[in-house]
């Protein structure tokens, strides 16, 4: 797990509890009624918005993002410099054997495509199309924690109708007024949790990680050309930088 | 009836029912003049909000999403290789019959152009705009279910409104004020319920569902292009490929 | 007045009105102060929002909108292609007369233009840019509608506050504040009812009237474009059928 | 003053007092700590949000929008039809001394462009680098009403939240609740109508006055080309009456 | 820290304490454990969202955006102008010397690539990417403070929902009910205030302050392209002068 997921959870669900276990007991929040309605409502909406692909893909999605560690820009722009040396020095063929060895499919698909002499715009076609998709499959697994989001906030409060239709109907004693209202605010509270603390931060943070993913997928395919149109490998860093911020060029050096 | 949906439809209502049942009986929860004015009121707004023809043509496309099989790109992709390779050995006038054994119009169409010798461009034209206004009814289909789910809380408001007002005239007796107000409540959790376990999931699906169409009508062009150039069946597969997600492909060998 | 937009109007108004009669007298519901905090309080806004020329002018299109009789774009083409065999048969120059008989007077002007021999790309030009104004006149004509459907429920939360402040200063007698507070949420309901049942519904009918317009005037460059490039009258329609749903074009035949 | 704005401020305002009178004093309505809260937290947060320039230069913005006459799209296509014929006839360098006398800057460096000779192209780039940034300062200025417009009644909530927790604090008291707690509500009420009745409608204004400045400069771009490339000045006419609506043009006949 | 930042939080904090001072003491708005769930769990929300890098990185962007004096666009283009003078003078080259001193690493490498007679459209490209990629992660910056003005509300309601089901359980002595509740809105309010007198408006300075920087970038592209390609030093500073509004132009002169 990346280090600001884990301590985003240990801080956030910290906190709350810490408030909750300050004004009284952590067992007045729990209420197995309350989870049902609206963990079980959130997921039978999420299953009708989604097809059951995406919705059991965005599991393995997110279990990848937060586990894997991320690629570095730096690196990526390390290897394909390095390459274009190699392209320049021995030929583009001499890149067949090194290109077995990388990790990323997409560059090694890239690098093999070049390797082949297929011509550029060709190869340029057909990575950025896989680029396009890759960048609308990351959007539907973000889509997915959104909607949940959306989806949980509703459920919590038709779980508090469901509470408050309840006690009002009943209000003979007033006595029971209070701990029966309490019962109702809680499947609002599940909710605003579920999508504040759990669902709209993890949105978060896959679209950062797909930004990221996608600027490394983007520097291979500006790479490549550069490599195949047999540019300098001053001039391939120099494009490549311009990817990248100030303070992510120095770490470099 | 996809999976999913069915699914979903079961899980959600019957944790909604179950967090009812949990508390109370199921029939505090049903009150037909609160029926009438969500319901009616929702369809009011839609039927001034569309043409006729919009709203009755939306029943039709949203049965046919959720009962007809969806197409899987990776047969679409097989279809067309194997076209691709019959134009290659005996001639693109070859796929005239095979056409006319598929099922999926759009596709019969551009072949029929392709073997009648149209130009490219003028192929690529017409697909194209015939896939923008599909885009483009999808949309439409989609959107009547999302205004839907705007319509319907808002009347679940105006009903609750509704109650209220006549609730706090009339509140000679404070025995009758929690009842009352029970019953306004139902209308808004009638409106929450259609917009969040019915309409909003059910545009989620049709949207998932119309990005699956329009990813193989590209398809369909970039392969009808393709064949006509007279493309190697293998660079055929290579372009259509790059469309689809890792996992998809694999599934395909 | 188009059939579904009366249909609504009846339906959504049907049913609100029998709910407020299933508890209660009509009457309770009107409050004339109400009325003016809202209507008035809107009409403000909405006169401040926008030049006076274009308040006025909604009128005059919303009247329109719902009174004039929808064209099918079924029937332009026809008209077009019928343009195309006579272009073909007896030179372009002849469809000069048939032009006069038109009532549509953009289809008009193009092919006078085209009559008149002018340059391809600048009737394109000059037909594109004038359709570009008129979808950004429909567009604020929509807008207007949907503006007052953001006012009118501002007006009303407005009014509901005015009532609840002199409900709240004056709380000396208790039985009292029920039907004061009556009143001040019926300008709450009148907002939402404004808003939801009015001015959105109607700002979505416009919109769904405006594409079907622009759908025309679209069929309208691409058919003078098509004719005066001589194109045979098959082609013409084969590229004008793109543009219309599968249902549509059987509509014809 | 435009006209609709000073109607819609009296018809706006005049309707609230109205209805505020309708059931009590207008004293009950002003507090000053109320006015306080709302109008110094907005204005606070909007300083932090703008720099001071843009914040001081909106008022001025503001004032010749709403003071001076606004261009006519009409006039604009008379004076560079009158152009187009002096240039044909006298030649463009004829239209120096003619420039010098137009109040309209922007118009007045194009015709000099043109005049000196400037290439096309180049004169395009420039005029429309210049309305593209006319346009951005005009979206600015919009900006800060509709920031305003957020802003308001968030400061409007938390006045009534410090008003609720002074109140609830010193509940010893029964009858003082209802006096305090509408004291506490004035200030979502001064919210409400600063941002309903002030900055959004004056925000559309704004954008309404941006939209017809930049259909003029637009017009002054394509008469200035048409003039430059020495078109018939009928032919001037008929691609600038494109951009305006039917009724536009017949006004000018 | 610019002018208006710091009057504004002088201005928004002065009148909001004025405004609670007015009714009370100030300690009735000073609340320990509503502190720790509101700003605790906004944080741990933010650290989920966002990767590490990026929420550490924005103290020191704000920090920077805050303190650093801003460039003013008429100084740049003055620089410009003087280049292209030189340039025009005593060959390219000659500019080498002068960039060294220049602050902005955009420019100074920028003029270097043009020194070194790099192409002019690698030279666009390279500082394109660079303009969009700076562009992206400001908006990355403000994005942070955005979404921390949405989580920190959703923080103050779960905050309140904590406190009124702790005071409804334990609804046994009436007069408690009211501090009780008090203390319950205070996390309201807090999310409430940190939103919007804290984050929206520095997100909206930092937006402010990026389109500023990007105006000036785009000058020095533009400025470059015209130095290189050898136009006249008043062509240079017409092109440029069309960025700006005409009261920057005349604050030059």
């Amino acid at each position: 797990m990346d280090l600001s997921t884990l301590i985003g959870l240990i801080v956030g669900f910290g906190f709350v509890v810490y408030g909750i276990l300050s004004g009284g007991s952590l067992m007045l929040f729990v209420n197995w009624p309350s989870v049902f309605i609206v963990c079980g409502g959130t997921l039978g909406a999420v299953l009708i918005n989604y097809p059951l692909a995406d919705v059991l893909g965005v599991i393995k999605v997110a279990k990848n993002a937060f586990l894997h560690k991320e690629e570095s820009p730096n690196a990526i722009i390390g290897t394909l410099v390095s390459f274009a040396e190699t392209a320049r020095r021995e030929g583009i063929l001499s890149l067949e054997q090194q290109a077995q060895t990388l990790d990323d499919d997409f560059l090694k698909n890239g690098i093999n495509l070049a390797v082949d002499g297929t011509e550029p715009e060709y190869i340029k076609e057909i990575m950025s199309t896989e680029l396009d998709y890759i960048a609308e499959r990351h959007k539907t697994g973000a889509g997915i924690f959104e909607n949940t989001a959306l989806y949980a906030p509703a459920f919590g409060m038709i779980g508090t109708l469901i509470g408050l239709v309840q006690m009002l109907v009943q209000m003979s004693d007033p006595s029971t007024i209070g701990p029966a209202m309490a019962v109702a605010l809680i499947t609002t509270f599940y909710g605003a949790l579920i999508a504040n603390l759990i669902c709209n931060p993890i949105a978060g943070k896959l679209k950062a990680r797909s930004s990221n993913e996608i600027l490394i997928k983007q520097l291979c395919i500006e790479g490549i050309m550069a490599i195949q149109s047999g540019d300098n490998p001053r001039i391939v860093e120099g494009k490549l930088k311009a990817f990248l911020s100030p303070s992510q060029r120095t770490a470099t050096e």
